[in-house]
């Protein structure tokens, strides 16, 4: 499948890495199409499955997307990426408002009625946005066998062909539980988990977790 | 122990009972000292240990508290409890700030940037706050061997001391996993948890849940 990424950042460039080994062909976008972070990783990657450029010529590439930037900026570079890049396609985000400007903790720039997941579906109702992955550091992304025991992943979007073509690309990366939560509006339970995941993290001083359900006997 | 528990509904009750089981005696708080749930909940425990009266009868009489009650009034049920009675005690904060007025799923009247857990320790500084077991249904409160496997508690408030007094409760409860996430603060994190909780419970149907933490090999 060809897929763009849109962001440059450690996500980004994980999944991108990931998806190329898998045979996939990846572009990365960012603002710019010399971005030096993109060219770098399209480099290390040495594979003609790796490219880079705007986020408009990733979107325009992409069968398939990951939205991989900063939560707070996603819809502007959604909408550098272009409408019409976009339209019909699935977009996989990834993102989370993760405000770090007042230090640690982070707080959220949205939450509690709203979520970033919410905000680009309601911005580009075109797109199929499929909100994971937000859930747990970029090495579990890609490799959820790294933890000890059973652990899972979540997936919420209003469109069930997106959601399955999705559980797809996750299986592919390792995932085996893979909980459904319904519609993208379940992005605000995945993205205020991180309030808890950084409270987590500080505690462990180690971002290499993720939890995992337990029901009755 | 002598515990007081401030509210009269599933939590409040669960709590009470179980305490009562444990040999503590316990007096169940409300606004009234003729609360019927409260009333009903001392008569069914039929044990000279369970008691009710109002929320100042109830902490007075607790040398430790649990706050029961919904996390929208729970700051004017501890000032109907009484700062007084209060004073140098552990409150154990249970409460979620859960607003179901605009029906399922409900959002936070507080978060983000503060929680119960840190409204109650503002406003009774006296007061050793320690939040926990607001992340899971009550059933399994007192009783986390319900649940297949291992499955993980937190605790969170700014006395050292409290913390240790309150992971012996939870150890009585059968608690073994218990993840102290530091200052009161943390209570952010375990409240917006509810907004993934909430999700989760309608997707199965069921609230018998709970997370584990599965860190790596």
């Amino acid at each position: 499948m060809r897929i763009g990424i849109l962001g440059t950042g450690t996500v980004g460039a994980t999944l991108g890495t990931k998806l190329v080994e898998l045979g996939h062909d990846v572009k990365m976008g960012s603002r710019s199409a010399t971005n030096e972070k993109a060219e770098d990783w399209a480099k290390k990657t040495s594979s003609t499955k790796a490219s880079n450029g705007t986020f408009a010529d990733a979107a325009a590439f992409g069968e398939i997307m990951f939205n991989c930037t900063l939560g707070q900026i996603s819809l502007e570079a959604l909408k550098m990426a272009g409408a019409q890049n976009l339209r019909g396609k699935v977009l996989i985000d990834v993102s989370n408002p993760l405000d770090f400007s007042k230090g640690m903790p982070p707080t959220l720039t949205v939450s509690n009625t709203d979520s970033v997941g919410e905000q680009i579906q309601r911005a580009f109702p075109d797109v199929k946005v499929v909100k994971s992955l937000n859930t747990i550091s970029a090495p579990i992304m890609i490799n959820p066998k790294l933890l000890q025991g059973d652990t899972d992943i979540f997936v919420c979007g209003n469109d069930s062909g997106a959601k399955a073509q999705v559980q797809r690309l996750l299986e592919q990366f390792g995932w085996k539980n893979i909980i459904d939560l319904d519609d993208i509006s379940a992005a605000r339970g995945t993205e205020m988990w991180l309030a808890l995941w950084v409270r987590l993290m500080m505690k462990f001083q180690n971002p290499m977790f993720n939890i995992h359900i337990q029901k009755v006997n």
